[in-house]
């Protein structure tokens, strides 16, 4: 059904000539082409909910770098819109709410689950679209920031370098913040099965934030959650990235999602160290690598394949930056579309 | 000498009765005393560079606060401004760097070492002073920047939520890197030297930036520095704080520096349990426990205590956050403080 399913039969522990690859953000960071659809509109919100111009965004890195999957474009805060609370992209700052979660009573106010999610109609629109283009060449991602990263977003407002807003909020108010991780959780569960229902091949849970909480907090306001969400979908597979989360490493290799996504700040080598060979790993270049001269960017990645030693999605650490030269991510995908595993 | 040598004592590892406390940023952040005579000032770098002032509100948190230790009241930037690099700091945005480090050239134009170090005498004025505010009531800490973080603020020109620039300086231009980090390394030496001479008792190292790289780039471009610095003290303590190393920890346990300082991330036993008992720890309470209610503060500080289990410095794992509530910190320094280490 699929021509290059290279990405799922790495999920489902097939044996396989080399592994796949694509790039968090793949879509809308780096390409020239994207950069001329995006300076023809008025804001990046524009962009996420005009699903033709969303759809032909997500192809150009599949037609442009040959990359084995394509990752809708969309932004992880159309979760926190969905349940009433509208966003806005400021160029070169990142998100901002005008309104922000404060109480109890802005909690109960939200909307939630399948009602909430329904009203996501271009994203589901750019998904049918993207499977359109696409023509079963590639798999197609669909994705959803995880409950915590959501609501870190909902009561801060904007990015942070401490999220001390949103963490005070589940130290000093943990009954309104599992309030509020429950509503998220049966949203993202909801959008996550239209996304499934309007062709998505791969869902991927990104817990941006994880990194600023510790293993007490993680254990108690997001892999509950997680789990929720992983446990919910059995239609096709989950890949759960936690960036930051090194103190829950073990307990993300215990939750049942079909993949972990890794940042570049653990070793392959650590990694498969501590919890072996069996946990298949999306990730983990350091996006700065992607800067060097090119032999470093092919001798980093083949360590890293290497080291991971199979069950291996390669990928980045971290979503692609955007001043990244196009070269050093073209010489990242041919270093790995012509390594070829050992066979045994 | 000293009248409350608790910490000296604790980093001795002598038998004490409770661990000491002190808190980073105590100085500067969260007192009303200390917002009065900033109000007063044209900015922050004026009261850094006033040594009368910046003595009075290093002592303020003894005076006011009670706790075990002063730190003077400075910043990691003076390097690089000793250096030749000027910065500024811009209300609620943080550091400014007109001139960055952009070649070689740069690199070489840089004075360094004893001459550069030389040039911050109101900083030496304001240990001097602060000895006297003191008079031998609590040690006192000086502090220096890490080569890598300093040479990441003068690459990047301010914060970055992704240090990406410096760290791409690193993967282009390892030679011209190294040779930077030499010279911020031989500058720091010279500049905490000058510290012990007026009347520092322990000193600190912050490495506040670790936590972008991972091990490789951390083996490379900081601990054969950080270890410089650590063997060219041996006149008083030195703690190190790499904020966000974990992926270092155990080269860190090894560097031959009398304190680890450890971020929130990791837990008291988690650490305990992979590294042992021997090493003095500081650290390492999430500063947003602190916005909590006083019995949910008194607990998680008291099951950090016990889990540290002794050699253990109080402090939180990350600088108090401005708007952190007072009376949490009171909470938390009375709750050290009431501490008995149970006898053996």
């Amino acid at each position: 059904m699929i021509e290059n399913d290279l990405l799922l039969r790495t999920i489902r522990k097939e044996k396989v000539e080399r592994p796949p690859i694509w790039l968090m953000r793949q879509a809308g960071r780096i390409l020239p082409e994207y950069r001329a659809i995006r300076s023809s509109l008025s804001g990046f919100v524009e962009l996420v909910q005009t699903p033709k111009l969303a759809a032909e965004v997500t192809v150009q890195p599949v037609d442009i770098l040959g990359v084995d999957a394509a990752i809708i474009f969309s932004d992880i805060l159309v979760i926190p819109e969905c349940m009433g609370l509208e966003y806005e992209l400021i160029e070169k700052k990142g998100p901002y709410f005008p309104k922000t979660i404060q109480s109890e009573a802005d909690i109960e106010a939200l909307d939630a689950g399948q009602l909430a999610a329904e009203r996501l109609d271009y994203v589901f629109d750019a998904l049918t679209e993207t499977k359109k283009l696409l023509a079963g060449r590639v798999p197609l991602i669909g994705f959803s920031g995880a409950p915590w990263t959501l609501l870190a977003y909902m009561i801060e407002g904007q990015g942070s370098k401490t999220f001390s807003k949103a963490k005070a909020f589940l130290y000093k108010h943990p009954i309104a913040a599992h309030k509020l991780l429950e509503k998220l959780t049966e949203t993202i569960i909801a959008y996550l099965k239209l996304k499934v229902a309007s062709g998505a091949d791969v869902l991927q849970v990104f817990d941006s934030w994880a990194g600023m909480l510790n293993k007490e907090l993680y254990d108690t306001f997001c892999l509950p959650y997680l789990k929720q969400i992983v446990d919910s979908i059995d239609e096709i597979p989950v890949i759960v990235f936690a960036k930051g989360a090194y103190f829950s490493h073990k307990e993300l290799t215990q939750l049942g999602s079909d993949v972990m996504g890794l940042d570049w700040t653990i070793s392959a080598e650590a990694f498969r160290k501590q919890y072996g060979y069996d946990q298949v790993i999306q990730g983990n270049l350091d996006p700065c690598v992607l800067y060097s001269a090119p032999s470093e960017i092919e001798m980093k990645t083949t360590k890293m394949i290497n080291d991971f030693g199979g069950h291996h999605i390669c990928n980045l650490g971290h979503g692609v930056y955007p001043d990244t030269p196009l070269e050093g991510v073209k010489t990242f995908i041919k270093t790995v579309k012509n390594h070829t595993y050992h066979q045994s």
